[in-house]
């Protein structure tokens, strides 16, 4: 892809926590340029330096200081959009955009379980993206919308998909301790998390017990997608940790792998976007700590060739009830959120989704190289 | 019990955080009249003053820092002493101790998985001090040690106890988030705790998957303890908070309970040291609360008439995988240690086990309220 | 005073974490009684249950989760308001109910800097409480206001009084370490203080410097209060600490003293609310510590016999640019908000400004036994 | 510098929070090569990978895990050693191998305070290597100790020095508030720091007031370091951050400065290093934030090209009792640590002082291009 071949890229909701890792992740990006910074009615207007409070370490990228925030609305000029709206707004603005023939590549919850709307990891299903010509037919829309998961079921069904594809996953049992950014910027007091630990997420377990891990790991059968046969049981806490969610995890399988399997199954994983050596994939999807008190939030939410990206594995063991127990950890902003958009992005890209040729047939996946090197 | 018939106890390891609470808890005792503080050899004959840094709010009661803090070992000027001991010291000592007559109540857990040595919470298993007999004749002591649980399984047991008796427990799934106070006053580097989790705490999961709970629910057949048959998987974390440990938890049982069924075995539940008025048992064991976002460790840890002594529960729901889940909460250094083998003591007294009367048969246990009226 | 005569009181701003401290310390009080809650108009209609997020530890008094919440206007059934309300309401509202002869005791900064309000702190400048005379000939009103300082100042300037008195304070400089409850329940986000120190607090430097210590310090001639003469630097700043306003301060004084004059200034201090046996005020005004590592929020900030109400100060050495330095420590939602109002009120009902018989003349303070005794 | 031509260095004391940083700061070092790691008698002859609880982000070196730890004694094949060492054990090892004609490059407190010990900071004080022939000649030794200052005098001097060139410092008044991973890695429980401030930190006052600011401020006349005239007041704290130590500072001047002459003066400061293009020194020696709320120890304390190596300021304003406040930030255990020495080294070697064609006189300092260029 040469520069002049960039794809015009914007993105919805520029000013919050999620924008900002958005517009974080776009500099420099090799297929992707920002061109263009939206907000809500009460930002529109304003000049980026002045509306927004960059949270990040580093500061705001000096040139985009004077970039005008623009009304989230057709006409804006790029081609995709990186939606990190709420889901209220995400729903009509998501919508209206897709319409319009814009490719959403939504972090917003709003489209996530609409049958016809890919939930997608590109480690993980990228086939559902075959939803998207049912999704344009249906709705008779000029461009589309694809989703990314909830950031706790993201490195929760990342970490279980190569067991799943090996062994055939029955049972997940899952307690979270979730990073306090997963609340937004202002969502969660000192007040409530200074020495404590709050044991409730609003919906949270709802989303992880039934609604995404079942679809990112069903069956796309150029139809429709068959939801995966399996049961959770999903316990979610907020902990007095800035980034980074961790969690504790058992699971049951068809047929009982010894723990020797487990870990060649995370280290042989060598899914997609690590073949078609996506921009934003990092080399290892999934990584496995040997250290007994591993994986931390701190130490281990940046790991990986593409900080943020890896999902950390650790303290495989047997467990008493079901199968095995370990734990699994990731970055919830990154991974968890904007950087999953962005891979999903790039699938679209490496795939012909995004005007250059598109393939014929997404049951073609995996994409061998020839075809990535014709990518725009 | 008049003043003057206060039974003398002593604090092996008085300057620990263990036995600093000890000590606390032993101010206007009914029953109980401190008369000597025991420290390791660098410390013994310091006064407590210089040798205790103390770390409970408040000051150290004032007329004990002139005190000498004497050696472990037989002669000390008491009848009971209460271990606040690491495991490798208290395997002598307190075996010395008990030997020559004194009665032991421990929070080590050098002896607690001794067959013949009884682990005890008195709301859940008082007639287990019927081992007491069996210990005093294999082994040839003039007295005795009872001992208290790990202050995860302490609580994670009290709150399932009501419902073991009523449905039959058969497998619980338990993931922890304790406090760093449990790995004592020096044992969790602040570098490792703040902006983190720490997975792993040496040697808990063990103690909580097999060797605490099976035996705190068996069965006292007269000669022995007999196992309680169910199984349990536990994944247990560090996080940062001072003082708390909560617990998720799910729980399957021999006879599927409803939700009625499990609130109304909590809120019935009215074990024996409530009905003996035990001077250190709340009046609530167990509190079940309504919010959607409780217990909290920093809001509920002091919860009760007897702060610290309470178990908190709370966010009972259907689970997807077992039959129900739920959070339980309770003070780690208060009820999870100090205050744990103090009720053991106060059980102990009111049984006759420390120069009283005592009870011919322990399994006439629970005691009724004339034998307790004739208690010291 | 006995329970017929209680004087009646209603908070305004009662859902808030201010409105929250009053109620608290309002329950069992033997001089007022708690019989209206206001909130603002979007909360008003409302039952306090359901209208309050309770973030003390411990239940809302449970008689009060059915009280309806009541408009802030005149007509409220109460003879004294305490008022937990932001600067822009408070400037409206507390006119309104002044005008309408209610006594309004405030904890807003909305009234502070006006020349004839009270800002009160009743051990220091008691015989301030003559500017309501003033306050009410000049405005017309029937009730008036009184007001108590910003939660810094409070302790600074507590802590100074003593010296002032003594040796004639001039040059003060305090850095501040504020607990995140300064900023209101959901003021200062978890993701800022999480692993960090913010360096900013709005308009907490010129309080501290300019606007509150010399008006406190200063002098009540019968007219006016003429401003102290001194020169204060402040820096301010938030940690991460739930509750308790830590500051360091050097000090210099007209009279250089001795490190043991300003301990035996402290140490012999025995303000009016003292000696009045004022029901909030704590037995010591002033605790000093003799730790080297002390006072320390969690440890300090509910020290004293009526908890959170005490200043305390430590770590007093000679400076080496001033005089002396020190550190000062106190709880900022009790004495710092909830508890100074409180306690300004029990000063104007002992003086009779409630209706009781009125001293003639502030100038006759401080008040003599028998005038207590009078008292309602 | 070929590769061949790297001077070989080790480390003392490299299990260490300190030890660790050098050892990472040392992999890829443009002129130097990590060749011996040396540790207490104890872990001597280990495995580095089995010895050290790698603490730092990121993994240990995968080449150093079967180093084996070496005794701190003269025969270690290295020329220069970089010492993290307690105090006790620095006293009696450096001055060993210093004697032995190793360089050694400390972080440790024992020799900084003599008056033949040179006191580095090389945006500083560099012509005060001038000092090392001095130590030579007057101890008889082959090799030399120079030492980096403490790590909260590190940065405070650094933000004070173009001040002090431009308009004469007399007066400072600071108060710290410090990173946990200043006391050690096991130096902090975070039992202290949860929810709190700890208002002390040993010896480190004394430090900052009078041991160290005056010396590396002070003029070398050829002979000795004339102390530098001016007066410090230091409050040191402890607070709950991993790393960055944040200070609040007032200081007055011999000549009254505008706020725009220092932002002028910290604007167009050059150092040496920076002119010398030492490898560890940034590319501003001192960063201004411009943000209200800045700097911060999260968000600032990584600031610059060499990440870590920046003193960072902000806030600058009017003092009403000195002259101007302001903030300074800076790394604790970077630049105020192994970074320091690690820069020390850096100007050592620059200016011939490891073996390469040693300056005659250090008056001619500062070094040109050319004398760089001949370094090995």
């Amino acid at each position: 892809m040469n520069s002049q071949a960039k794809i015009r890229v914007g993105v919805l909701g520029a000013t919050g926590a999620v924008g900002q890792r958005f517009v974080q992740m776009l500099q420099g990006h090799p297929w992707f340029e920002l061109s263009v910074l939206c907000a809500s009615p009460r930002n529109t207007g304003k000049r980026y330096g002045d509306a927004c409070n960059w949270l990040l370490r580093g500061d705001m990228p000096a040139h985009l200081r004077d970039w005008v925030l623009e009304e989230m609305a057709p006409g804006i000029d790029c081609q995709l959009v990186f939606s990190a709206l709420p889901s209220g707004p995400a729903r009509t603005v998501e919508a209206e955009l897709a319409a319009a023939g814009y490719v959403v590549c939504s972090n917003a919850s709003a489209y996530r379980y609409e049958p016809d709307v890919p939930l997608l990891i590109p480690e993980v299903n990228p086939e559902h993206i075959g939803l998207i010509d049912l999704q344009r037919r249906q709705r008779g829309w000029e461009g589309f919308i694809a989703t990314n998961p909830n950031c706790s079921t993201t490195h929760l069904v990342s970490a279980i998909h190569p067991l799943h594809e090996a062994f055939g996953v029955t049972k997940i049992f899952v307690v979270t301790m979730q990073a306090v950014s997963g609340g937004g910027y202002t969502g969660v007091p000192s007040m409530d998390v200074i020495d404590n630990v709050i044991p409730y997420i609003g919906a949270e377990e709802e989303k992880m017990e039934s609604r995404e891990p079942q679809k990112l790991l069903g069956q796309f059968d150029g139809q429709a997608v068959q939801m995966a046969d399996f049961v959770v049981s999903a316990h979610c806490n907020r902990v007095p940790v800035r980034n980074g969610h961790l969690a504790a995890v058992s699971v049951e399988f068809a047929r009982r792998p010894s723990l020797e399997d487990v870990r060649r199954a995370w280290a042989e994983y060598e899914p997609l976007p690590q073949r078609m050596g996506l921009p934003s994939a990092p080399d290892e999807a999934i990584l496995y700590r040997e250290e007994a008190d591993r994986p931390q939030p701190r130490m281990d939410r940046l790991a990986g060739s593409v900080p943020g990206m890896t999902t950390v594995v650790g303290r495989l063991r047997a467990d008493p009830l079901l199968h095995v127990k370990f734990l699994t950890l990731g970055h919830n902003t990154i991974r968890g959120a904007a950087g999953g958009s962005l891979l999903n992005a790039e699938l679209l890209a490496a795939q012909g989704y995004l005007g250059g040729q598109k393939q014929a047939d997404s049951d073609q996946l995996p994409v061998t190289e020839p075809v990535l090197a014709t990518v725009p």
